[in-house]
């Protein structure tokens, strides 16, 4: 079976962010293609890109940007397919920035906007693993055992800090 | 067959601009639920209501709140279906205390945020629609067939203006 | 002679706003076109008048756009022609989102980005104009002379004031 | 006797932080209890630790969170015994916002706000202590006492000054 | 008895938000004194009317204040009783400067900071009302009643949405 | 003869960025004297210190804080001297909680703001000699001189970039 | 004698704001004149002005501006006279960007910056005067006596509130 | 030939940045010539470098400037050239400051406004190119080449990011 989750982002310089994205589909076993393109050096190629993957049969486009983050709005403007956008913090504006221009988007064209920089990238991905559980009675059984080891966790955090 | 998105509002006065998700989820003919909840003022009706969702096999959890809008986050906690936050210009901040609300979600815990105000409650029915989709060709086409009209609804626009 | 100057907007109700830009071109005798085309909603049409634009011989192109204003800069993705972003107040966050999404592009792709509403949209129409007069001396004079009189009815507003 | 305040933090990396209010209990002779706890990680733990931290006759909660920080906000909905909110600053934004998300919670339901980071963590203990005393002479006079402290070493500092 | 509680407004256009706390709390029975006084404008009667409420036994100070909101930093640096600040959105900057100015108090002398306007004058009260109850259980009662009707009343307005 | 300027900073730890002052301050010969006092830890020594000044006839007092800075206000509140305010980043949102608590402030009590951190403190050292030069043509020349350095330098350094 | 203070606005719009400054000045029978001149539309008019302030012993320039609000820091830079700045909310960024663009002037150059709007305008006006009062002891009288009436306002005010 | 293009920047500080711009058009053969002069330190060299820049045939002119940023604003009330402004993040504020202070010109006198720091500096080159290449076409080929060369290596990189 092809890749579920594309996962787009604007510069080279996004990969360690972005790597949160791969490391949670990896964990939860969603195959996935990770690529960059900009919105505004290579918006042919990003064009391309998102009518391959309608074409290849993925389900969820991420995509993570910075400063005037278009590249989650273009992308969505191409596609019927569910996008996640990731702002990321790389202008002197910590992210404010690109969580605005991956937010505001008007209606019609819907981005599911994460938080910015690491956690929107975590995110990114376990939101789409979340979109794909709607038919995959499995992967959402991991999600749940998921969110029982995250509470676990927490409670094993508390016993350290006291 | 039941109803596949369930929206929620903080409160009473949210009604008309989340009348916007229910006008788009009414014009592609998706089923869906409307109530109101307060994350803060009936905590334990919100945790009812999405674990409630979930035995009656809702999709998808739209979440429209103000202020320190909590409500998509606390709902988030509770399911590992898809939460769709959209943030509410309640307070005199203008909805920037909403969307940082919203989107600033830690890692674990997703919500797909959208634009404060009515562009947003009508993206979050699109976002919706588009997740629905995923397993629905019809619902696919009607999504596709919308953006021609958008498109060509825009080139219409056009002559008037000249 | 062809038009020099095109004038896109994201919206029919940019219209009113975007007139400020009509009326300055107007007064200097500047040839130009207005259309309407968004960058997320008809990203077809507007990749498409970007080009058309370029044959016919456009100087410059003008995007004004709200809340995630991305138009400018998915135009100047586009053409190398210098491309003038004007941001509209047109969310809850009274054009904050619309400035940042239209200012902070990345290196490669500028946007001329000036101020959000009717201020912007006049002085789009007036940098058109100073980047015409390059190679017009005629419309230099104009220019020069324009600002002679913006001065003199300083001088003159000044003396209703006392 | 049992403790008399309880000290929630939303994840381990905050317990740096945290830890000045603490400080200041200690400092106080105040009986409290520190744990871990998230709002969207473990809600079932978190509501459980609110009831719990009545039936054990605490007096007064605080919450540190960063990011969307629900933390305080959630406690807050859950009890009807005063609620301290110490907006951390783990994101990009700097705390901004989780100041919001801390701070504009709507009618109802208050959460008492302290500056983002160490100054609010020591002001939340202040507060608490400052609750109190309102049925503790003792402690009001401890209280008194400080504030001449910190008086009387800000004219000390002076000194080094000149 | 006294009064339990003293609401000072730091300006007569201050009133009618801050009356959303007097009807708070004598929904709740409490016992208050509502006066004006300016940080700036009249100090030496604010320090007058902190001391006089120290020894007339009030409880609970709450201070509203909008633009550079001073008064609830400025009664708390006079006393130890527990000072609640509501900003007020007086300013062109709706709130913003009066939050900051507020909530950001360093560390030693803490002010309780609610919402910015109506929803945090109403939280003030509420606040007092909750330090006031974990002494005097019938007020305590009355709160918990409280919170139950809000989350019936939520519950009845959604049935009026549907 | 006594000092001209008082120079008073919230905390030990303004100092360094408050020697920007001193040092214009001795270069232009003006007497001043530094000390610290708190408007919210030393209420009382922060009136004593401006009455005092008012007695030894001092000009202007500068107050320098961060955070909810109300130091110049409150000084500000206790005279009719000139007060210049420098705002301090001394929290994490860089500078624009104190810039707002210093200059937003009510009609009647005004605080000359400057610039947050070292360029604010150099200013308000050359505004205090602005206001001293209207009594002292020397002082002016001294700073009509500078300002022909300042321009001289601007000149040198030109030299170095090409 | 002639004038003390001169009153410069960028903009007639600007003139009702900025004659809350006259009304101040008026009222402390301190001479002036009012004039209009734009940093940008006029800028040999606005340096030609503060020359003549400077011959004729004007002794304060204020100066009102409102968005990229350059006219007080233009003024400051061909004076060494005091200048009062006014940030003016006539953009749709409600005076933050006018309040930025005259406070955060670089090393050297100050203006004295005022609240946003009305307030400010009538803090203009109150600098003015205490800076004149300097060498002028009936005028510091005058200032003294208007706190007073201010403080006995603010305490008849009071009255009408209970 | 002189050169087309005048880079100005506000202090020594800012030359790093700036140098952005330099590489731009060294890479794309643009004659060019960079010096330093401030708005406010120098306003009379600021004066006389842009009316020697339009005497020797200058076609564009670059300002970068940081905190009031008004260099650009200053240089475009000056002349009817193209004026290109360039905010730096000079400030504790990250340029959010500066970008306002450049962008919210009013109506009359445009500054073509380009992202905070070196993305910015290095735009404002691309700008000025493709300005100037509206009558060059061999440098319009040039600028087209290197776009083309920005989607290769976008291609490329991606390549190393699998």
């Amino acid at each position: 079976m092809g890749a579920n989750v594309l996962i787009l982002m604007g510069s080279k310089s996004d990969a360690e962010v972005m790597a949160e994205a791969s490391r949670v589909l990896d964990a939860l076993g969603i195959p996935f293609t990770t690529t960059v393109s900009s919105a505004h050096r290579s918006p042919g190629r990003t064009q391309k890109l998102v009518r391959e993957a309608e074409k290849k049969g993925y389900s969820v486009i991420i995509a993570g940007a910075g400063m005037a983050a278009h590249l989650a709005g273009v992308v969505a403007a191409e596609t019927v397919l569910p996008v996640i956008g990731v702002p990321l913090a790389s202008s002197p504006l910590s992210g404010l920035d690109s969580l605005l221009s991956t937010a505001q988007m008007p209606g019609g064209v819907p981005v599911a906007t994460m938080a910015i920089g690491k956690a929107g990238a975590q995110n990114a991905a376990y939101l789409a693993a979340q979109i794909l559980a709607l038919s995959d009675a499995k992967l959402r059984k991991k999600l749940v055992e998921r969110r029982r080891e995250m509470a676990k966790t927490v409670a094993e955090t508390a016993k350290e800090i006291r």
